[in-house]
């Protein structure tokens, strides 16, 4: 099982083409999913790539764009004739969850599991803090209030040192308290520092959801550092002016921002269907700015380590 | 251009696989298209079979579950980036007329062509008449109230006997009154017979669509000499009770009706996904009680002649 991945569900734009679905992907985060926008044909992408809807606990709607929402109903309609049980939260604008609601009642009436509506806002805010986790809305600029989603992983527990635990005779009750950075006291009062009987813990990762957007270089500091940014790149550099009229961003600008962030890695998506078949045009583009950039796709699974 | 033609974007039941889309259909009458049912993924198998968003201007909702249904929103949006224009009338039972009217108005509050919502009622009714066409609703019976739709083309012209009419030197301004049927009368008072200046018009074609509904043979009468019936054939002999009891049909069944009905063809769908991959089982059940069946398939387009 995946520690912490992104699946790519659909990375196009608008129209889904043979080429792309709308948007959609999920993060898997130690097997517990939770999906990021629902464009139509999301459901048929979690069934194709084996994600499970038993597992599936949150689902983020960035904004209140067909692309991003219209997959939902069928999703969670689907889930019910599955036997899903449990709860899944549906984080977003309250017009669209009202309108869900609506819908829900009359063509799921009873879906056997619980759904929890959860309005979000347009504004930086922590909307989930868990003790592995959080993540939090980022104000993005489209051309209706939209926001991003980062997922943190918190700092994780430091490794016992096996060989040096043997060797101070630490007692198992308090593997606990090393792998959480405390010393070590013996029975005669000599005290053991911790990064003796540990080794440093695996980093922390972290992913930046960022779409739909207008190039706005105030969002590096807020992503700074993340481990992996999928920014949108709907635009190539000839249609530039395009994109900033419609909110959206070029592939050179995500890089810019990719770049000013000190990003990881950046995963370019919503693509226009004009460049279908020629999408390699975009990552040139994005790699001139930010070396370490990949392009998003149907099936993909991005590991995080 | 098709005279008159059913074209099948998806003909699996509730759960789209990677075999079947849900419930959606064009009919293709002189070039007008009318969708009946728009499960998820209909526009993109419009896309796929060519079938142009401006040509299509009626929308046909056979009952509230959502694998006839939530394709809509995403339709009508992505005709909105097409600059789709004109009108669609979807007809559709008031609620999910409602629901629909409230996604557009968030959602796509400027599609720029005109939306008309009609109203559909659980009864038997002739909710379209032209000079060319009528389009009726018929009660099926399913868990919720839902209609089949019956499509029936008018009686066609007469077609002219060029030689005859020369040899009678009828004037070119009595066409129209022979194709419809006058007799017509020489200067000298001659009356010379319509039958001998005419051909017999092509036969007027209809089509049925019933689905979903459990095996009614009361039914039969209401689609008596259709030329083509599309019936839905959940299951297989195997699974009877369960078709009476989720108000579905064998494909048996169907096969029963359009026998009893003396349909020209049979069109079995609707396929429950447990047959994904052996759906010639539900061909051989209905041909042994209906010959002239066929399986729908995503992609095909069956001519009426």
């Amino acid at each position: 099982m995946s520690q912490f991945s992104v699946n790519i569900l659909g990375c196009g734009s608008a129209t889904p083409t043979a080429f792309h679905n709308p948007s959609s992907q999920v993060i898997d985060f130690r097997g517990n999913l939770m999906m990021v926008d629902c464009g139509e044909g999301a459901q048929a992408m979690m069934r194709r790539m084996r994600l499970k809807f038993s597992r599936l606990s949150h689902i983020f709607i960035s904004h209140l764009h067909g692309d991003h929402f219209f997959g939902l109903p069928g999703l969670l309609s689907t889930m019910a004739l599955h036997e899903k049980s449990g709860t899944v939260t549906i984080h977003a604008f309250e017009a669209g969850l009202e309108v869900l609601r609506k819908t829900m009642a009359i063509f799921c009436p009873d879906p056997g599991y619980e759904i929890v509506y959860d309005p979000i806002k347009y504004t930086d805010a922590t909307i989930i803090d868990t003790d592995a986790l959080t993540v939090e809305t980022v104000r993005l600029s489209h051309r209706v209030p939209c926001v991003g989603f980062i997922f943190r992983e918190k700092a994780k527990s430091r490794h016992i040192n096996g060989e040096m635990v043997r060797f101070y005779n630490v007692p198992t009750y308090k593997m606990n308290a090393l792998k959480a950075g405390e010393d070590y006291t013996m029975p005669d009062g000599t005290v053991i520092a911790n990064g003796r009987l540990t080794f440093d813990p695996d980093p922390a990762m972290s992913y930046a959801y960022l779409s739909d957007t207008a190039y706005n270089p105030a969002l590096a500091e807020k992503v700074r550092g993340v481990s992996l940014m999928f920014h949108e790149a709907t635009y190539s550099d000839s249609d530039e002016n395009n994109a900033a009229k419609r909110g959206h961003s070029t592939a050179r600008q995500a890089a810019m921002l990719a770049r000013q962030a000190e990003a990881g890695q950046l995963m370019l998506g919503h693509f226009s269907k004009r460049y279908n078949g020629d999408e390699e045009r975009l990552l040139t583009e994005a790699r001139e700015v930010f070396p370490d950039t990949i392009l998003a796709k149907e099936g993909l699974k991005v590991e995080l380590i």
